[in-house]
């Protein structure tokens, strides 16, 4: 977009949010649940027909409780904030920033007290993202793994093991990245007829309809990990995207789970499949057709070396799979202080550094690598980032189950096939679309629910291997 | 879009098409613009308030004469048209594309008959892309072009001046194309803050607002004056759209005066403008240094006469501008009797082979190259060709009258200086918006109404002049 269309768009896209907001809300849409709700009473729980009104309901009541003007006036205040976050950030001042951030929380303290809550303010934005999750789950899920990863990371920092990923960095032209890109995503089973990858900035997925998936990268010439494991990652939301079914289309069905279940699918592609050892035994010869001046003489354990070093930084975007959950962490409690009230915006960059010094070792040097650094806040997106973070553990709980019923994937993936997961992913979470809450899902996936132990053992045992712990 | 997108895109426009029509005819809308217009009495004609009113009433009027379902209908039966006569012009074969077209026009004339019309019922259709304009004027207009150019053309043909393009044919960089094409829309006075230029496979401008203004353009490595004139083309529509008051911006004023008021923006600039002898002066030295291997030693009359070259051919978008208008004959006069009944779908091909060799002296060898060529028809667009020849009208009376205001703006040209001509179209047309009709905005421009003339005189003066007549 050019820089002079931002006004123009944001006045678009309140009058927007909030007749979409206002058509679903309308009393005419609760008159139709209501005659609706006992037809489905002879549907089973999980037909179509009970789902779609059950879910829509849910949703229903969820917004009804908010007022239209709030909406447009979020959408209003945000687009302000974006631009003066941008302009913050890119002169690392935080003053520039915080009155919109004062004006961000007070709008979010009120649509959290329009939603309405028990036990915590913040349960009522956390559940338009994670339907049905609470603070103190969470709050309990990341104490577990702070006092497993904190120490770890500490561990790993002071190892004598010496890890770089200079094999990833040079010279990779843009055009043979791009291939490599495009040939990963139709091998992992990205269908390109419906659906395609163009380049970006940041990159993003979305979906106009399952048969229309839309996804991005970026490539960077001088590291070969960021476009590749980019593509990887989107390529997971977007293999969720095409797996639902098209008989959902049109409905408030045709959607993930949840933000953490979308998540888990990015991120199990990304990290548990794509920095594995059966990954690079198929891709690494891939590579070195690709890049042979690069690849010729390295040797598998090297290359999956690279792809796993540990190294603990200031920006989230950039995090290794050790060190990224601490990144989220800081996020959550700040977040959930200033709506307490228990923080307030000004003291939030010292808060933030102290935080950062605590988890990860590390005191950012300026605003724009410390608080400044993503973009949530300045969208009013409170109660989003524990889903990043919930989406990893998640990711590993569907990969053991996976595992668990069919042994031989690894095996398969060191094939370059991928079929065997993308199957047991399409059965067990895709094709549902969002028919279940999170919890459901998860619990019907693998016979539990949302667990920490899982990924902080995934964690502690590949990373103590490959740092000699 | 990926192929499998067509479905949802089909879906999705047609839900919003029908959405968007009724909210504009609602009873609600007429109620406010009751109210509203009495209270414009006291305002000027051509104030804000008066034709925000008198406008959107004349607006409305006439779209809530279509059933909201025939809108809806519309644009499904057009995106399946569309996928057939994709299909049918690949396959070079009319009669896959048959059936669909006789669904259009049957649609169609229930859309004109829903309208009204009180002379012929092409004037319903044609009222929708120009107001007020009347099938039999624009007969009149184009029986004297006809008169006149039929037999011009003619005499181009068997004239012993002998004009290639070859020095616009050869190798040309993709990427110098693309920075000349930016460079002559910053000169011309396209802002870059306010919009900017893709690549498409079919050039188009579109608008998100003034501040915002797309516009794509595609480049043929083997022809230079694809790119090139495509850009200047597109950049006309562009500098309107740029050019209409931010104050305007969410109301019905915001849009050009009609089709043929836009057409003549990007005629002018890509033709009257473009492909003179000024434009080169100063032009020429700029290619040299982007393309010195092609021009170093071209001199200007060599390229003025390239640029102007006429070649009667059998695809509109590629002809001259001497024999461009004669394919739009071809089409007014086979769609306004299509729409009368006098016409039958089945007999289509064999109409447009006639009238192609009547008026161009050519005999289209198959369908693709003949009545399969363009894509308005599977879009319901009748009514809409016509437009194309009023705006090459315009586009030579603009001019003329702001050269007479302004006798040195070809010399300006000639030095790169756009600002002129620019400033005229700004105060002149861009800044009204939609406030006048075309008929009225040409009288207040020119002082007299649309003309065939002083297009027959460009073009007889211009073309006899380079080929010795």
């Amino acid at each position: 977009m050019p820089p002079g269309g931002a006004q123009a768009r944001a006045e678009q896209k309140a009058t927007l949010q909030e007749m979409a907001h206002k058509l679903f809300t309308s009393d005419e849409m609760g008159t139709f649940l209501d005659h609706l709700a006992p037809l489905t009473e002879n549907h089973a729980y999980d037909s179509d027909e009970a789902s779609l009104v059950r879910v829509t309901a849910r949703e229903y009541e969820k917004r009804r409780r908010i007022p239209p003007d709030l909406v447009a006036e979020r959408a209003r205040v945000s687009t302000l904030a974006h631009s003066a976050w941008e302009n913050a950030r890119q002169q690392a001042d935080f003053e520039l920033f915080q009155p919109h951030l004062e004006r961000l929380v007070d709008l979010s303290v009120r649509i959290a007290q329009a939603l309405g809550y028990s036990e915590h303010i913040y349960d009522a934005l956390l559940d338009l993202f994670e339907p049905q999750m609470k603070t103190s789950t969470v709050t309990s899920i990341f104490e577990k793994m702070k006092n497993a990863l904190v120490p770890f990371v500490q561990r790993i920092s002071s190892s004598t093991q010496e890890i770089d990923d200079n094999v990833l960095r040079g010279n990779f032209a843009e055009e043979k990245q791009w291939e490599l890109g495009q040939a990963v995503l139709a091998r992992i089973g990205f269908d390109p007829t419906r659906g395609r990858q163009d380049l970006s900035v940041h990159p993003f997925t979305t979906a106009f309809s399952p048969d229309d998936v839309r996804l991005t990268t970026r490539i960077n010439p001088r590291f070969l990990a960021s476009g590749l494991f980019g593509t990887i990652h989107e390529g997971g939301h977007a293999l969720y995207e095409q797996g639902i079914p098209t008989s959902l289309v049109r409905t408030p069905l045709c959607d993930g789970a949840s933000m953490s279940v979308h998540e888990s699918q990015s991120r199990m592609w990304e990290n548990i499949v794509g920095r594995s050892r059966p990954f690079w035994q198929f891709w690494l010869p891939e590579l070195r057709q690709s890049f042979p001046d690069h690849f010729q003489g390295v040797d598998q354990e090297t290359l999956y070396r690279a792809v796993n070093r540990v190294a603990p930084g200031f920006i989230r975007v950039e995090a290794d799979e050790v060190t990224y959950n601490l990144h989220i962490f800081v996020r959550f409690e700040l977040e959930t202080a200033l709506l307490e009230g228990t923080l307030q915006a000004q003291d939030l960059p010292d808060a933030w550094n102290a935080k950062m010094e605590s988890y990860l070792g590390l005191t950012p040097p300026n605003d724009a690598l410390g608080v400044l650094q993503d973009v949530h806040w300045s969208g009013a997106l409170f109660g989003y980032f524990p889903t990043y973070a919930l989406g990893n553990l998640l990711a590993v709980q569907f990969y053991n189950q996976a595992v668990q019923e069919h042994p031989e994937i690894p095996d398969r993936i060191a094939q370059g096939d991928f079929t065997q997961l993308l199957m047991w992913l399409r059965e067990r979470i895709h094709k549902h679309g969002a028919r279940y809450t999170p919890q459901e899902i998860v619990l019907k996936a693998t016979g539990t629910g949302i667990d920490a132990a899982p990924f902080v053992d995934y964690i502690q045992i590949k990373y103590a291997e490959i740092y000699g712990l």
